[in-house]
This record gives structure tokens, sequence and C-alpha cells, in this order.
């Protein structure tokens, strides 16, 4: 038995066939133009799938999950405001029941990461189980007693917009001192710019001169492996934020797990040792003994693997 | 079906007989000394309780469940830490069998309320709920799908200590910025004696000598009431913690209801109106707009009537 699984992001269409067991069959990335009406961005994903159905010589097709960053309302299908794809209300699992005979799923993109990853990295030995998906913004999923937590509208799981710091940086939520402001890509980028305006990060700055590149968390990381204070703190402080954070999660939810994703997580030990260092300070022995965080080795196909089988849920 | 409830405070034992309603029928409040032996308290205890039931012609008692403040196994029926009443592994299940012919079951107290809650305040309407006890310290239960959520080692609910300002005061458990470090009375009574040491609040000293009392929430409301700026802003600030701690649990948890309760609760408006008002500014719309934040008027019977109707459970 093989499901379809869609992740749906900003300016691609990851496909990918995959077995019961999370394996990934075949799979293909797909630039899409969301800048057009939802009806012909709808077609399009239809068409697409279509041709990687037919390209890889599968027949009949019968569940189909797909991931989308915002607000979803799974149970009606409906994307009830998706700031990526600038989508508000639309009614994506009926417009996609027009083109393509399955049965469809849709679900928030960081629930279906959560969902990949209790599938892929924990199923075994894990009840419950937290994913944060450490990107431009941070997004999360919960999974409670084996199944994915959706909450009372299906809004659970925004992780990223826990306070950390109640009179904190302005999030995107416009909310104040959210985790995302201060571990996201764009709270991170936004630190180094008043770094390197204010000159306390001149390595980063000739950095960013030599690579004609843009500021990226990638371009931190490598000032910070340069040896420079200033960058190196700007990953400290996330540490800390994110395991003030996570600390947070296991004295509220006791989770067995916490599994990190996203280009940020890549950073590795500049932000994972504050950030366990922080987790351990915090939170009550008890639930921290218990708690196993790793950064997970399948990153980029949680998404996808978790939409794909949350379609059989 | 009747069933029997015990609160154990730290210096008082609240005993009630509780229809399956959640009406009490009988309660009754005993003095327990526990700076004695393990053994000595728990066959008090005991005692009291066989007194309890005999004089209130009580036939057979079946079902037993007992709250306590602190680290509890209910899995287990062990004790693992209670700083209030200086027990450390106590298996308080197996000990009380020996004098109770009844099914024991024990619960940390603060998921107890959270059970009374839901079982009093919520059942009808209510999937997701959340407790939030504003003692002395801040305590919190969770009620996911219509049961309690225990998490992976029977800690979860602890959110008096989600942090709320990461670099902020020094909190009981030795973290810094908890929920509790702001809103417990003793994080309320320590801002009280800064602001009364550094001449700041005239009208709470003057309460204070007047009333010949001990620093108090209900003291730091009175001085409110007259118009002092600075208890005024303690609750504000209290009520402004409050609802940063709402607003990340609306954002991660999605739940239908949350409930409040304990001494602190009751200053009302003072510490309501900027609650409500930071987690309607902080929070997602769509879970915002679904969450019912309510004082419970049950409150001092959440816990005696949780532990009663859990021990069915």
């Amino acid at each position: 038995m093989t499901v379809l699984g869609v992740d749906c992001g900003g300016t691609n269409l990851k496909i990918a066939w995959v077995k019961e067991s999370g394996e990934i069959i075949r799979s293909a990335l797909e630039p899409i133009n969301f800048k057009r009406s939802v009806g012909q961005v709808v077609a399009d994903i239809a068409s697409r799938i279509k041709i990687f159905l037919s390209r890889h010589g599968a027949s009949g097709l019968r569940n189909l999950g797909m991931g989308i960053a915002g607000e979803i309302d799974s149970a009606q299908g409906i994307v009830r405001f998706s700031p990526n794809l600038g989508w508000k209300n639309v009614p994506l699992k009926k417009l996609l029941a027009r083109h393509l005979d399955a049965k469809v799923a849709i679900e928030n993109d960081a629930n279906c990461a959560a969902w990949g990853a209790y599938c892929l990295d924990a199923k075994k030995d894990c009840e419950n189980l937290i994913c944060l998906t450490l990107g431009t913004g941070v997004g999360g999923g919960i999974v409670l007693g084996g199944k994915l937590y959706r909450g009372s509208t299906g809004s659970a799981g925004e992780i990223g917009h826990l306070t950390v710091d109640h009179r904190g940086r302005r999030c995107s939520c416009e909310s104040l001192g959210c985790l995302e402001s201060q571990v996201g890509a764009w709270g991170l980028i936004q630190t180094a710019k008043e770094g390197i305006e204010s000159g306390r990060a001149p390595i980063l700055k000739r950095l960013l001169k030599a690579k004609g590149a843009l500021l990226s968390p990638r371009l931190i990381e490598q000032a910070a492996k340069n040896n420079e204070p200033f960058s190196k703190k700007v990953w400290e402080e996330a540490g800390e934020c994110l395991g003030a954070a996570m600390a947070s999660l296991v004295n509220v939810l006791n989770p067995d797990r916490i599994v990190l994703c996203g280009g940020v997580s890549k950073a590795g030990n500049l932000i994972l040792n504050p950030a366990l260092r922080t987790l351990k300070e915090r939170a009550f022995k008890v639930p921290v003994k218990r708690v196993k965080v790793t950064v997970s080795k399948y990153d980029e196909n949680l998404g996808v693997v978790g939409a794909a089988l949350l379609s059989r849920e």
C-alpha cells in the first residue's frame, strides 16, 4: 500500500510516493507560481500530480495528503489563511476533488512534519512527541498518545508563538518576544543586521561583502565559526531562547521526544549546545530526564512523508 | 454511586463525599500535622477518613481519590516529591491500602482541580480544558479530548513553570522568569516588598502597619483599590504575564476553556482585565476567539471533587 504526499511550499511543490513504512519510493520537486488565481493554481497542482503519477506508472490514486503553511481547517479541508500562498478561506479539498479522483486530506505543514517525525523517527518507543520546524519562521506540531493533536479549532502546535520574553522583539504575529522572533531565520537575520549596522559584527560584514550573498543563518554560522564574538553570541542567545521554550514544553507537556528540523537546526552545536544546556537548567528533573531531543536526519522529507501518511489516518 | 475525595494540603485534609455529578454531599476539614514520620501521618489520614465515614453513616468505601501538591506518579501510586509535605518517594497508595479497604488513586492536586473544573464547569461543551491554580505557587492541569493529560512520566501540566520572561526573576524551581515567579502569591509579595523598601508603595506600607497583617495578595489588592499607582501596577504586570502565558497555551494547545482558580484569582478585574487584554493582543485570532476564560465559582472544591471523580476513571 502506497500513498501520495504533497508538500506545498511558497515556490515549490514536493510530490512523493510513500510506502506505509514512510519510505519514499519516488519524489519530484516542481516549481509553482502562486501569483495566479486560486483556480489556476489548483488546476496546475492537480495536473502536476497527474503527470507525476503517469510518469512513474502509478495506477490508481486513493489517498493524497497535502501539507500547507498557515492556518488549516483539516476537518473541513479549508485553507483558512496562508500568508505564503496569499490564500484566505480557500476550500482546497473541494477544489482538488474536481480534478483528482482521490481522497484528499490537507493539513498544516508543521503538523505534517510532526507526523512524519513520529512515523519515521519515533513510533517504536514514543507516545508523545513535539516537532519544531526551525526555518524562516518557527512551526510546530504535537503528537500525543500516538495521535496528531489538533486542538479545538485545528490550530494547535503554534510553538513558534510561545512567548519566551514577554517584553521582547515584535513578532510577525504582532505579539512580543515569541520564540520565532528570536530563533526563526528572520529573527536571526534581524539581530545580525543590527550587529552589522552598529559595527559589532565586522567578520560577518566582510563575509557578506565577499560572498555577495544575502544575510542568512548560514552566513552567521560561518562568522561564528570564524570566531566572531557577536555572531557566536547570536547563536548562544538563540539557543538559550530555544532551550527556554523547550523547557516550557517539557514542563507543560512532558513529551518523550522533541524533534528539531529545518534550516536553522543545521547550525548544529552552535545552537544545540546552549539549547540543551538551558533546557536542562530550566526544566523539572523527572520530565527532562525522560525527553530525548534530536535533530531529524529525515529533515526535508518529514513534511511530505507526514502528509502522505496522515492521509491514511 | 458516591465516591470519596481527599485534598491533602500542607496543613489540612479536606474530605468529601461526592456524587457522580460532582455535587458534594458532606465534607470536613481536618488539621493534619505532617511533621511526623510518614507511617504516623498515613495512619492518621486513614483514621480520619474512617471517622468521617462512620460519622456520616457511609457504608462501604469502594473508591477514594487523593490530591497532593507535588510530583506524583499516579500510575504507581507514589508521591515522588512533595515539598509541602516533606515527602520523597513515598508509596502512598500501598501504605493507605494497609489501613483502608478501598481502591485508592492519588494524583497531583492541580490535575485534580483541572478534572474538577472539567466535570463541574465544562464537560457539556468542552473537549480541551486548561486549569490554572493561582495560589502561593501556580499549578496547572490539562484535559485533552475529555481525558486528563498526564504526559510521559505523569508530570505534565506544570503551567506555573512556563517561561514568560527568560531573563526574569529566579523562580522557586530555579529557572528564570516562570509564570509563577510573577503571578504566584510569593512572587506578588516579593514585588510588593521591593516597592515598600524603595518607598514606592506608601499606601501598602500603611495598610500593612494598620492591619498588623502579613503582606498578602489581599493587601496588595486593597492598596490598588485605594488607588496606589505601585500596587495597581503590580496587578497590571501580573495580569500581563498571565495573559502572555495564556496566549502561549492558546497558540500551542488551542483549548476550548481556560479555568482560573485559587486565591490570586480572587483579585478579579485587577488581574483579569490586563490578562484578557494581553491574551487577545498576543494569541492567534481563530483559537483566541474559541477559548473561554472563566474564574471557577467552585474554586476551593475543585480539587476534592476532581480527586473523588478521578478515582472512578
